[in-house]
């Protein structure tokens, strides 16, 4: 174990009032008995990171890193593992969310981005945390492509793995970005025929080679003798949700609706629509451990990597970063590279 | 099999412009080779029977009759045996949803209540049916208890055997009403806790006599104290849909919204409340032969029955029925008796 030091600094970034993200050095305890410490590689951004950005936290919950410092009872990892870092950070192990697997809904000692222990998090050089939701990552995904895994990743793959979609079913995905393009990819990569919805036609030819059979623009949707009823599974990726009643005729009866951003508008569906056709919308937010676990080996196994720009992990990275993000031009994750 | 007639004529009750419920009498085609005719017994009241009353149809579609003939192709029902009739009344047979039960999404030759062979119907002395759908009533089912459970019945089985629904799990029911009355016996005798909301607290001894273990009025849920994230199921059974925002803090994490009636307005809820803690809304309408089969068995098992007000098939007893219904004062399911 060596000797730990009982302080530790290290260089992270942080929101603020103004949303402008800026530098600085954070001081904290050291790593505890159930504890690691990890130099950060490479951190994903994401939406969330967005709405957060306006907060005095630590940033950041899609990363990488190496173990440098295992406390007394980790017995999980040992230093020199790489391992990913999701917003679920930890759980008290005892609660009926935690036994199941669902730590962010931990009732004792919840431990999720942005609301827990914000002093640490994947926009730093270190952080320090709990072993429990550190996932280890396959030797074949490059440390690049680890981050958005953790987050725009696991998030995709709640309706694959969490609900009925089989092989054998058409699914939707609505939004060709961060999260749209890894849809695309793992549902392609399950047998499933893969339909893509784009408010734009640029979008097109990747979406083939990313795994769609069928492309539509909202253009296309409108248009007399587009097809009907054919839609068993619609992943919504979009960080705006949609206009629902341009969708309901896409969808076979008996479907299922994932809105998979967490938006501040309400989904607002026809009662008749949704009972009659017996239309299932499904809130999912995050994965278990075992999920995770299982997502990375599928990605790894059928060489599923996100689509990704790298800038460096510094004031004006980010900015760049965040720039290209809120002006829709991302193709399709940006992750940035931890300078030392 | 015997001479069957090629024209049969029987009494029917049918819905006006105005609303009023006209007798009249129906002259159509007798059996043919996949078909039975039924000398009705009984007939329920439901509120769908009152969206159709101002429609020329022949109204009713939760009744039980005795099967008098039969076409020569039908080997699954004899003359003498007591069936109910749903408000699904057949399909082709062939379409995917056909062959998986859900002959009421039949995209070939669908035969649904309200909108197709709209001249036979429960409310009648007589009706023509393929025997598809009909389900053969347990003998300790006295017939004016079988009718309701052909619509209000399986309408609230529907989340409890679709689903997830465990013995274990707490399930709330909103409204005690033709629907929810029965749904508190079905749940509770499942094992489920069964917690009742209802708007006034003058059903509340009677809905702990159903089997409920907890009840609460619209004044308790705004009350101090009041518990939260408690129910597992929430399965909506009054017509018009609640304010979702009353009863999100009572729902669990991952737990499920059943809005069992069709009604005219949108289900409309916070996209954060929806995601953020995993809820899902499920759109289910009917139920599968075998679920129908299922729900009566469980019915005469644990002595499930409608509460019931009984009246006279014919114009005034159907006015009064329907007078009683919509002014709320129903305890809880109105039955016709035919008239010969």
């Amino acid at each position: 174990m060596g000797s730990i030091p009982t302080q530790i600094t290290y260089t992270a970034f942080k929101g603020s009032k103004s949303g402008a993200v800026v530098k600085t050095e954070v001081t904290r305890d050291g790593v505890g008995p159930n504890e690691v410490l990890l130099e950060n590689q490479y951190s994903g951004l994401c939406g969330t990171d967005e709405h957060f950005a306006h907060n005095d936290i630590v940033l950041g919950h899609e990363g990488v890193g190496i173990v440098k410092e295992i406390g007394r009872d980790v017995k999980s990892l040992k230093v020199g593992d790489r391992v990913g870092i999701g917003f679920v950070r930890g759980g008290c192990g005892y609660c009926t969310s935690c036994l199941t697997g669902y730590n962010w809904f931990c009732t004792e000692s919840p431990n999720n981005y942005g609301t827990h222990d914000t002093n640490t998090a994947t926009w730093s050089t270190h952080c320090v945390l709990p072993p429990t939701r550190l996932a280890k990552i396959p030797s074949s995904i490059p440390s690049e492509f680890a981050g958005p895994l953790m987050c725009a990743g696991q998030t995709v793959w709640l309706p694959l793995a969490r609900t009925d979609v089989r092989p054998w079913h058409t699914v939707g995905v609505v939004g060709v970005g961060g999260l749209g393009h890894l849809a695309i990819q793992f549902a392609s990569k399950m047998g499933c025929n893969v339909v893509v919805f784009s408010g734009t036609a640029s979008k097109k030819e990747e979406a083939f080679r990313l795994g769609a059979s069928e492309f539509y623009t909202a253009e296309d949707l409108g248009k007399e003798g587009m097809k009907r009823h054919f839609v068993d599974h619609l992943l919504v990726t979009t960080s705006q949700l949609p206009d629902w009643s341009v969708y309901e005729p896409l969808l076979s009866n008996q479907s299922h609706i994932f809105p998979l951003t967490i938006s501040a508008s309400d989904i607002s569906i026809s009662a008749m629509t949704l009972v009659g056709r017996e239309i299932t919308i499904h809130g999912l937010c995050a994965s278990t451990m075992t999920q995770v676990n299982q997502m990375l080996e599928f990605a790894a196994r059928h060489k599923i990597r996100p689509m990704i720009e790298e800038f460096e992990m510094s004031e004006s990275g980010i900015r760049d970063a965040m720039g290209r993000l809120e002006g829709g031009k991302l193709r399709y994750r940006a992750v940035l590279r931890v300078v030392r």
